[in-house]
Parts: C-alpha cells; structure tokens; sequence
C-alpha cells in the first residue's frame, strides 16, 4: 500500500459474470442484515457521489477518478440487495414494509439501476464528458424511483 | 435480479490491477471520511466473518458460499483505507490517534491485511478446505495485528 496522500491500492475490478448465493444464514439478526445493507448502500453513495458531482459540474471533470470510482460503484452494486432478506423490515430500517410483499416488483427497481451502473461503467471508461453526464442522470433516475417506491421519509 | 431467495446477482469481481487515486477531495467531511471507513469495514467484516464461520466449524462448509464471499472480501479490502484522511482522527472513531504519525507502519498494516485476502481469494478458489482454514488463520491474525495497534477499544 502507498502512503496515504498518494494512494495507488484501489484496484480495478472487472465484472466477469454473475453466480448465486444463497441468501439462506447469511444473517444472524434482521438487525445485521439492516446495518449490512445500509453501509453497503453508504459506500455505493460514495462512490457513486463522486463521479455525479463531476457529471453535475461541483467538482471539476478528471476522466481517470471518474472512472476509478464508478468502476467501484459497478462492482458494489449488487451487495445492498443481501440484505433485504425476510423479516428485516421492522427495527432502525428506512425501508418501507411493502417491499417484501411486492419482491418482483422491488428486485425488478433494483436490477434496472444495476444495468444503469453498468452503463455508467462502460461510459466512465470511455471518458466521454457528455456520455457520463446521461448515464449518471440514468443511474440517478433508477436510485430516485426505487427510493420514491420503497425508502421512508 | 433473481428473487431474493434465490439471489444469483453477486458478481465476480476480478481483481485486475492497482490505480491512482488521489484522496485529495475525496471527502467534504472529516465526519463523512469516518462514515465511509466505517461502513467499508463492516461490509468486509460481513463477508469475511461468513468465510471465518466456515473455517472455524460455526457453519457447515460450503465451497462455492465460501469461493463468493472471499472474492467480495478482495474487491473490497482496498476500500477502507481511503478513509483514513489527515484530520480524520477526532470525532465518533476508534482509529487511535496515532495512525496518522506512523502512516507508513499503519500502511503496512493494511498491505499486509490486503496480501492476506488475496491468499485467502485463492484458497477459496480451491475449495481446499484445509488450505481455506489456514488462510483464513492469516487475514484474522493480519486484522487483529492492525486493531491492536491502530484501534482503540
């Protein structure tokens, strides 16, 4: 690991393919399952808020950082949904109740803002200023309606 | 995304090579440094503590459950570190202070911790239980290395 103030330890993660997990034990508590999905999410956030507030001109455009964390925003997407497992809808959770009984419907949100991350990926590699800027709208879009639909106020 | 109680959405990630990233703005807060450390540990506290179950005869081994959660493990190791920004040492942190006179000790640390995972990454690709424990023994003693130095109790 390099020294702090120039860290050269991200690494690239490429996204080869997909394989199953059974959700089955992965939590001992609901209460773990919630804290689990709330740091992944909060890491995805992260990331993700980077390359948006470049997208969104706060933060001067710099292709290779964009890239770097929407490459890590790619590879995390997926974790969050872990940990919606049943019966973790109750305790310190923003998630609203109806979301066990409407899975399809959820997993459906959930799976359109990953094919929205990949596509960042893919333009965040390009280092297209103005292809990132519809793709990070796209992946944008697909956070709000999945929040409007299953986060509380 | 497949239903939740059949999840096939976790990816495999490919660790593929390092790349620069500087910290220097990379967050607007020291709190939100702090956040984000927090919540990357706990997601690789997560992933890995379902590999140490298995190791450690808590939970029945399963090659391919052990396989996927030591490729998150990997992808995700490098993440924490970058939240270890000068300035971030006071507030809601068990980071001893002193971390950040001895970044290159505490750097070290990390590599070694880093160096571990991707032993561990490959034991698990093997299925090898056997190799899976020993490798297992290694990151647990590079991690406890590192809280004992670096993290308050």
């Amino acid at each position: 690991m390099k020294r702090l103030h120039s860290l050269t330890l991200i690494p690239t993660f490429v996204l080869a393919t997909t394989m199953a997990m059974p959700v089955s034990a992965q939590f001992a508590k609901p209460e773990d399952a919630i804290k689990y999905r709330k740091a992944a999410f909060s890491v995805l956030a992260t990331h993700f808020g980077r390359v948006a507030a470049m997208a969104n001109g706060k933060v001067p455009f710099d292709a290779k950082v964009a890239a770097d964390n929407a490459e890590i925003v790619a590879m995390v997407s997926a974790l969050p949904f872990t940990g919606f497992v049943p019966g973790s809808g109750i305790g310190k959770t923003d998630a609203h109740p109806k979301l066990w009984a409407e899975q399809e419907k959820f997993n459906a949100s959930a799976s359109k803002m990953q094919e929205e991350v990949r596509k960042l990926n893919t333009a965040a590699k390009s280092g297209n200023f103005d292809v990132i800027k519809v793709a990070v709208a796209d992946v944008s879009k697909a956070c709000k309606s999945c929040h409007d639909d299953y986060k509380r106020d």
